[in-house]
């Protein structure tokens, strides 16, 4: 039996400006700070303990790990930062805000675009500042893996590589891991543990700063999964995440 | 030719307190955390780049290394840590103050503990709290290096030996490197490099978040070393760390 541990990156500036994020690297709001450090908090009080963690090149998610590691006292862990647990790629809707998109493009639009399985939002141009191959973080990535735009299907593809290469050795060898990604990369990840189909992964919605714990057999297939803390509080940010209005907002 | 920076970390709790610390685990000062970010503003300002970090198992040097980074937009580079860059273990005077303990033994013993090359504060009891046996982080340590006291000589053996297995093949690799470490375990890759002798060593001092800066040849040679900043600031810290008055204030 193992026990796993996802958290999504707590408020993110964009969240709070209700901006197109994506690959954008834009730091935590200091509402997500607090999201963070409150997960930390709640995941000693519960006497979690890690040996290792995963998260990706965005400082959003790394620096919710480190909130929390910093809370549990688990700062001298190894942690492993990958681009492919990023969140996916919004192309040219990157930094565009949610409101004034929907008003552009309507809003049954940008709904698809958030929530289509294999649809891609506009794409980058290479010439676009945006483009992450002009972005030292990706230097060392090859271009067939460097996305113009991305549909949650492709984003799903490179998280279960990751995943199978990189963080099942490490489950297996008896490690406790903790993941801490995005809202779709996570998606990625508990479709694939969950078994969901292309159009249940669409409804899946995961709130931020709130550790989501999975315990699995040795086939990794889940015998147990909750949220971590107030049931009422997790339920609250769920309805927030999934409710579609509020980009009209 | 390859360039290389080491920096020790802020002030920390235990130095503000003037007590012995060695491998206890304690926090930076408000004082340190604004050491490091400056430090990180500095190494900005002066366009360095890192494509890998080195540090030890000890929270007040991995923090001032993620407060440098950070500053840096460097957060998602690999970090690598490890109990070989800790600082020197002090023994049975790990908290202890060092006031009292001055008092108590007489200032030269204090000094020779200190100063020493291969001289060993008390040692620690396996049933010590503080025995590092008894510390999660060092679980996977092979009780031969685990220590009960240490000398500055066993520190540099320790250190030498991670520099050549881990550190040098990154360096030669081409990748540009910072190491974020404590006085003593500094104090040992300067005598390496500088090819210091085993009395020369005693009388190196360097100063908290200071960004020393080496260029070597392909031999690892030196041909240039200095501390980044105001070189008047950076002189009135190495005066500071070496008084052995200090310790009587």
């Amino acid at each position: 039996m193992y026990r796993l541990v996802l958290v999504r990156h707590g408020e993110s500036i964009f969240n709070l400006e209700n901006r197109f994020t994506g690959w954008t690297d834009v730091d935590l709001s200091e509402k997500g700070v607090t999201e963070a450090k409150e997960a930390g908090k709640l995941l000693k009080q519960d006497e979690f303990v890690f040996d290792v963690a995963f998260t990706s090149y965005l400082k959003r998610a790394i620096k919710t790990l480190d909130y929390i590691l910093e809370e549990m006292d688990l700062l001298w862990i190894p942690v492993h930062k990958t681009w492919q647990l990023n969140e996916r790629h919004y192309g040219a809707l990157q930094g565009l805000s949610k409101e004034a998109t929907a008003v552009k493009y309507g809003a049954d639009q940008v709904h698809l675009w958030r929530r289509g399985y294999d649809v891609l939002p506009p794409a980058l141009t290479k010439e676009d500042d945006r483009y992450p191959r002009n972005d030292v973080k990706y230097r060392d990535v090859s271009d067939q893996f460097i996305p113009l735009t991305e549909s949650l299907k492709e984003t799903i593809v490179r998280v279960e590589d990751y995943w199978n290469k990189m963080i099942i050795p490490q489950i297996t060898a008896g490690k406790r891991v903790i993941i801490s990604a995005h809202g779709n990369s996570l998606r990625a990840l508990v479709k694939y543990l969950d078994h969901m189909s292309d159009e249940e992964v669409i409804d899946l919605n995961i709130p931020t700063g709130t550790p989501l714990v999975y315990t699995l057999d040795e086939h990794f297939k889940p015998i147990e999964k909750y949220y971590l803390g107030s049931d009422r509080r997790t339920e609250k940010k769920i309805e927030k995440v999934a409710d579609p209005g509020k980009i009209m907002e």
